[in-house]
């Protein structure tokens, strides 16, 4: 059984919009508009139970998985979305002992992903220019339990990874051509990275400078997500959606030398 | 260094439309409308590099990720796409470790990719009541060395799964709303589970079931995937597009009793 | 030259999000937090040129299209768009002279460009079993000078249309399945209708019913809008975007009895 | 009623994908797989019957809408839809009577529909500078009666239109930046205009000399344009989809002196 202790992450759900990801320790008692839930009283209970708020309102409480946790860290500075994530880590086949390379590291919400899917043997190297951000991101990362299968290194990326025979590599940089070299350099022959912008213009120049490097399988795509809101007689798509988050560019590294176009 | 080796698997890359999966042992000689490969002339060689055909083109030798060879088995009875996999795999949190039941097992496409984010110490526990088609299923997992990740069953999951705490699950057939019953008997509670279904009749009765039996979190989206076709100057989205794969249904088993509606 | 009289509709336009449609005679003055606009010194000038708040602020005074006034009138009581409505009328090939019958009435924005398109020598005969909306209807087709290419009928499209050899035929009601043995006696043989349905239950039931009263050419759609925020180096999709507004079915009457399926 | 003669054109209807647009005149006998059909046999009948073939296969006799008409020319040279059509011409605002300038004429399917929707009293001032294709849409526009609202020229619209106080205007060119210094001076003040284009890199070229031109209320926007399969009890959006037409940029000319930006 998962009992509940004081520092594990709670989500209180009630909807879609109305959740909490909150730990006993931080929160003893959740302040919300359906009442006051007693967080306290949860501590050795079993995660999927009901509990009740002080004004006699029902809310679930929930294990976070790991999207709920990425989610969460993703909302403060960086937009990255599950549609993408889950589309790049299949691609590159993202899994126990894969050893990773990703600039840059921001809130570290993709990173934890990584993090969580290399365990428990592989390793994630993570690469920020902004000290600031990886502090941020590493107290993300701690949080969650994922602290030994990161590797954070504040450095510009376009001078190069230290690291050499890389499995898999991700890109969420605003100039993404400019690393490919130091990806080219880092990534295991055949290996696969993705690289992440919100651009055409982005993508564009990313494309002309990875086929120069001489990757292959080159794809760019983006996904759109659509709810359905699924109601006996009345099924219709959701009028709300989000238009927009990012190309995902896909390619493999290839170790001959580069080919002239 | 990754080494081929004569039942190593090779993807034979030219472009997106002409791509070869294949293994020395079973195609010594790869013949091709751009002339005859010489694969055994690979063996002990690196990926990464290139061949030459007998009329004289290039070609890649790829090592497949988990994405091409789920993509080659899901060509012959299946309809599952790494986008809707992507996003199941990232929500459902599988990993190293977790406990997964998946009925039905199918080709043993999405079987494989499960196993393989399972690995080394998880397992999938994959239910079909067509013993013929866990047959292909299980010559498709033996092939990618990921047997001793997925328990075979040939059975009726409408009766129950013999699993219990189960860390998620998988629902891919035609009458899904007839298995919930045993999904949440069979899952650990606060778990999260995913179904795929084409219609939206189905998709409409799948959520009134899981409503029923209490699941919480209840989404049912879909994916659209678009290519951009990247190229300086004239950038375009592609104009060949799926229009439609599957809608994906998730929730999350509570340990309370089912409420009335 | 057009010049602004009194009773002239101005859009008063500062961006997509501020822009207002008034009338000098109603809105003399009108008040923004841009700024005071002195809408009756426009009287006697010509569209297209700028006009100055009392803040400084600059505005354009543009000449409002039918898409304008169709959008304004619709934001009260219907969800209609441009890209359904621009569907509908090309597929039905509503223009001058056409004869078109058309329930319900709703707000009257989609009876308002029918009647747009019929004049100077159509007709558009509008439905609607609710007296109030007519009643509105009804005031904003005066306003815009439409009246006599519109007939308004209270009654129940489901007992029968009164008119007969139909150019064309609109339906938007929550139950069109029920309207389409009026709409089949009204429409010319071979003539095209047009259905607008939020939900795919909604769609479903109609498809079947128009299927069993010998209606060809049966397609239903949906048109998915998206911006392109188009800036020099920095293009991308629009983050927000309308994830649904409706299914739209077209079909043909032909002449001869229906068919048993 | 509606009697088919010699020079009528018919739209021989068996499903989505078997329909052919033929005149009795040019087409007396209609071969098909489905066996062969007696056209001019049709002659004196009504549109929306049923005639049989010498195989004894059902065709239904329709009359061909300006849409169908439109796609039949647009398959020569142009990719245009129908989706991007009925956006433009509700944002256009054309009508009965508009005075509309278009560049380029292409094989004449945007003209066409232009010219249907502005007669009796309207005109299409449409440009090309390659003869060959104005003669080829020449013919077109002849063939549909549509002629005396089409007024022809060869030219280079980037030297200018000759026509001022334009209602409304079409670009369809592949530089259409080099015609909106024409469009300004051949557009009354206030009204709006619709360009096509494939690329992104144009419209992001074109947006930016519009703003330059002073153009406001800029909009660039794509439909997505999808089929639902609705059967009863089975119904799903289709498999195939056309990903991409072109991105439609709108915009109304104003008064004033361009601004700098």
């Amino acid at each position: 059984m998962d009992a509940i202790g004081e520092d594990s992450f709670i989500l209180v759900y009630r909807d879609r919009r109305r959740r909490w990801l909150i730990r006993p320790r931080d929160t003893p008692k959740l302040h919300t508009h359906l009442g006051i839930l007693d967080v306290s009283a949860l501590v050795g209970k079993e995660y999927g139970a009901t509990a009740t708020t002080t004004l006699g309102d029902e809310l679930v409480i929930l294990r976070p998985t790991i999207e709920d946790m990425v989610m969460k860290l993703a909302r403060r500075t960086q937009v990255i979305y599950p549609k993408d994530l889950g589309l790049i880590v299949v691609n590159l086949g993202v899994h126990a002992g894969s050893r990773v390379v990703e600039t840059g590291t921001g809130s570290g919400a993709t990173t934890a992903l990584l993090a969580y899917l290399v365990q428990p043997t592989g390793m994630v190297y993570t690469y920020d220019i902004n000290p600031e951000f990886q502090d941020v991101a590493k107290k993300n990362i701690e949080r969650l339990g994922l602290s030994q299968f990161v590797t954070f290194k504040v450095a510009d990326s376009r001078l190069g990874f230290e690291e050499r025979q890389m499995d898999a590599g991700v890109l969420d940089v605003g100039d993404p051509w400019e690393v490919i070299g130091s990806m080219r350099a880092s990534l295991k022959p055949s290996a696969p990275m993705a690289a992440i912008t919100p651009t055409t213009n982005q993508a564009e120049r990313l494309v002309a400078k990875m086929k120069e490097e001489g990757f292959v399988g080159l794809e760019t795509v983006e996904l759109l997500l659509r709810h359905l809101e699924a109601r006996v007689g009345m099924t219709r798509p959701s009028n709300i959606m989000v238009g927009h988050t990012a190309y995902l560019t896909f390619g493999r590294r290839t170790s001959g030398m580069p080919q002239p176009l």
